[in-house]
């Protein structure tokens, strides 16, 4: 459901042209003073509209704290916040309700739903409804950051350009901190421009592009996590492909696994300055779904954007027969860029759940 | 922890060398005649010691059920099942709770559980967990199958040897009667000899291969799973990332999403005989988190078996100093051929507890 | 958590005198129109200010919706409700923090949450987060009686003076239609006069009275509910537990039952028109954890308003010495008037959840 | 569901006369070492056939360990237990699948599975299901005793003749120790012979008695539990209820609340010996939904064994027709005194769980 976790609890609502959107955070300890320009700087790499990658809808995107929080301090009562919508064009999307967008939940949703979906924008499933996942994972990563451990994120990959991987065995605070400040992070910022050509070719084609975003994160203790389905991979995974166009997340080597042998993948233990660690880190972090102690390292791939300026073959449910659609209105044709918050939203919140 | 779902509950318990493993899963409706016979069948493909792939230790793994069953139909209570151990040969692991094994659970869970964990064979995180994961499975499948939905999967890749790919949009019933009853499962039985011989190669090397295997699931409702942290997707990969060895999920697509441009990956929407299906299938049958009726497709990376006869550098943590490790002991060089039926289980627990 | 639900979710937000109270509720179907109203009705018999039993606080109250609503229909997605909170004078309540009002959260709240607690009117812990629970059963009860369940609660008790019980055979839908709309509910309406004066009296001294709410839910089918934890029993009363204070629930006979034997307990079957039905109810309604098709009768226990007049002894937290206090501030003298919307609201939540 | 717990994870399954009864409990520490010998007193307390009030069936109930502890001490993994069924004597219970006893589950069970459910002995309602319950709280309470937490419950009530009630701001921990040893547990043991009188009068005359058991939890911390749903007396009630034979639940004053001020009511706090108490403890040591380190006291009304030796009227659901039934087999006259242990344990199981 829009909920997750098992010690927090996070519950997402709203549409993406109803009255509002939001979230409660239930479990987050009281006497932790929040610091709220760093919850805005992080919703503002999310939010859209600072460059052609991304919509040219404005949004506001305002977080008010309706409870929770007292004098800038959380209380241990549930947080709630409430992010009003604003500027929405509903007009845009009148026709999408039995002529659904192909790639889309407008035809999932339709049958779900009983064609009682609120359509316009995508409703509950458009990716307007990660703004209060990329709230909660703020708030929680300055928790998290308090106790050592440190999340970001980069663009791994965009349409066929690649970034510098993460160094898996080392990482540097300093880069942590520098991605975790960048609209369009990058570990190596020579990749933007060859980037942003890749998507600007695919918009001006009428079209978009997917990508990889690549997210590290350091100073978890040993020890975190447990067996089978309690496993750290298996609740991050779960957070993560609640992120919309997410297909596909992997650990470490992930699919590379299929091709190295045993002796290649393990990662041999040693002593380094009296602690244990590991020469290599193709396990990601985690072993036995326990975290070793080195980064945790996971990729998420993203799906190119679903809405594209040119005509597509749909169907019309009214009618029962095959139709044409040419969507409107305004779309980022790469998600990517603002998907890396998301994507260490989503890893703070099941880190911290896991703590 | 080592319990799934919402509607159902599945706990598995035991330890590798232990008294006995198990599973009680709870949520299954009464008055459904089980066939024993095809469970002991699944089960079968997991069990290792059929061939050179596969481990040397013979274990019965006789799924005893001790409760929610009567007369062969289940009641509605509860069904616990309880596999003796049996042929466990535990001297053969007595150093490793203070050496631990790279690329096993054993470092983490010795600094999770304080050194209390049972050591032997991997305790409750042997792969040998996997044979009451199976037998959930079989069990749920067979009701999942009277609903007309099919789960099956195979080896999609073993040390670089790759399996022909489930065509996306056309399934046949006949295909996956057929790999959901083979312990080599393959939709090219040609590529058999390869695989095995890949395998062998580093079996001679005192080393270990990875692959991949892909699992479909044919004939879902339309309208199954929800919107983000409900979505199919995540569902799926928390049961699939249960599964010790898995380091990567991904649908459809997959990763390959990074490489292709929107109006390719979109699957455009068309009536077919009065039913909507879509052209393509690269969303792998799940849009906004739900099922659309085209065949759910999988695919789950396993790690190379990190037991290799090869010496390997790990730690003492009881002196606290660098050591040597081989790894003594019967070892599967490739664990993917009979981690197969344990994917198609997870799928149907997953699918299962979605409905 | 301030959260309930297995199959829908419910999570309450606020504190009595921050920004706003609400509820988000995930799990109410899509397509269903809601009757604006009739939720309003219910919230009035709630909120308070209407007599002298209730406090003279004047709350608006007025619940928002803002999202999983379109038109007034369900969408699907999560409902979120927002109370804005107004009308409030914090300055009553400045020096609670560190001398704790006996009988209220003060004490255990300052040190759960080592003093960040939002202190002012009970903070998150404020009968008036019954509100969005009101507002969450007036919504499913909605739904509830368009399946023919309906659900009524009067008050069986209060200082003393008791109304008639409830028929436990044969509840007509016309008493608890009347019931359900009363802000004073009582099946005997002559007893309102003892009953006011009763809390007339007590106020007068300064002081407050407890009492008991007697809740029905007719039109259960038989077979809702489970085994052991899974008891309709167990639902209801965490439920019912959940209202601030309720210190005891009961079904049937309740604890009337240590002073009967068996053969006056047990409730006979017979066919009545052709349904099996019980001669008797001591049971309330469930037997084995599961409706049988009677009503559902139990009752909760009110303790008398904390808040009283009087000067009472207390500790100051900040000094470590005795001391103490005069509560100052509006309060009800007796709140079971006001609470048997919110056990209906309680019970509609738990009976939902278990269908 | 047969399931408990948020922290923990208790899963009970098991039919009376089915080949086992068991339970699998998760998230026990690591490195508790356990004592057996107290856990097989506390299931003899709750084992029949010691003497006249209970049944004269003979059960081992000796539980064997299949997983998770190991020499002894507790590895981290889950515990499972299983107790094996013998001295069934299945014959009794032939004609009950469609001649429902009355007030029992058996026709609220048929209507639930379609008749599947094993009516034998009650299946998996029969009050045999406790034993596992016992085990889990039996060893989880030893964890609470380490942390200085203790828990007894004695009988209060049976067929209308009381025991003294727990003197609630101070109760002597020999008190507890005795009454946890005991298997007709009392504060006064003069009431022994009166109490068995009334159940010996019952028994002659064909028919049973119910009862009521108080049970004190000490030794609590202050800031346990939570507000709304989250608050102990929800927690307890839950697993309470799930008890059978359960009627209802009161924490402190309870029902007696209707009939007090709030003057009275109200627990004043004040100092002693630098630790804040309450003078009184009418909230049987929980304010607001958390503990205020007060003595924890609840009390749950049992109802009279239904099964009687007399003739009742029942129907005969293959027939559509009336009935009349007389229930063969042996039955305690009153399930009391063993209740008492699994009182204990169900609050071990939820305050653990709490903690």
């Amino acid at each position: 459901m829009s909920f997750f976790g098992e010690k927090i609890k996070l519950t997402v609502f709203g549409e993406s042209h109803g009255e509002a959107i939001g979230a409660v955070l239930y479990g987050v300890p009281a006497g932790f003073e929040i610091d709220n320009d760093e919850i805005l700087l992080q919703m503002a790499r999310r939010a859209p509209g600072k460059d052609k990658t991304a919509t040219s809808r404005l949004e506001k995107d305002f977080p008010v704290i309706k409870s929770g929080v007292l004098n800038g301090v959380t209380t241990g009562a549930p947080i709630a916040v409430v992010i009003e919508n604003t500027n929405t064009r509903s007009g845009d999307y009148s026709n999408l309700l039995t002529t659904p967008r192909p790639a889309h939940s407008d035809y999932t949703a339709y049958v779900k739903y009983g064609g009682h979906n609120d359509i316009r924008g995508g409703g509950h499933f458009s990716g307007r409804l990660t703004a209060p996942i990329v709230f909660a994972g703020a708030l929680l990563r300055q928790i998290l950051a308090k106790r050592g451990i440190k999340i970001a994120a980069h663009i791994a990959s965009i349409g066929g350009v690649s970034d510098e991987s993460f160094n898996p065995v080392s990482i540097d605070d300093a880069l942590l901190d520098r991605l975790s400040g960048e609209s369009f992070a990058l570990i190596d910022r020579e990749r933007e421009e060859p980037m942003r050509a890749a998507v600007e070719a695919a918009r001006l084609d009428g079209d978009s592009v997917g990508g990889i975003v690549e997210c590290a994160v350091t100073g978890m203790p040993v020890g975190v996590g447990g067996p089978l389905f309690d496993g750290i991979e298996g609740r991050i995974a779960q957070a993560v492909f609640g992120i919309p166009a997410v297909k596909g997340v992997e650990f470490g080597l992930g699919f590379r696994c299929a091709d190295v042998r045993g002796s290649e993948n393990n990662d041999a233990f040693e002593y380094v300055g009296g602690k244990v660690v590991t020469k290599t880190n193709n396990a990601g972090g985690v072993l036995g779904g326990i975290s070793d102690g080195m980064p945790i390292i996971f990729r998420a791939a993203f799906k190119p954007t679903p809405s594209i300026a040119r005509e597509q073959d749909t169907v019309d449910l009214s009618g029962g027969s095959n139709s044409k659609l040419t969507v409107k209105g305004r779309h980022d044709p790469c998600v990517v860029p603002r998907a890396v918050s998301v994507v260490e939203a989503a890893a703070a919140i099941a880190v911290f759940d896991l703590m």
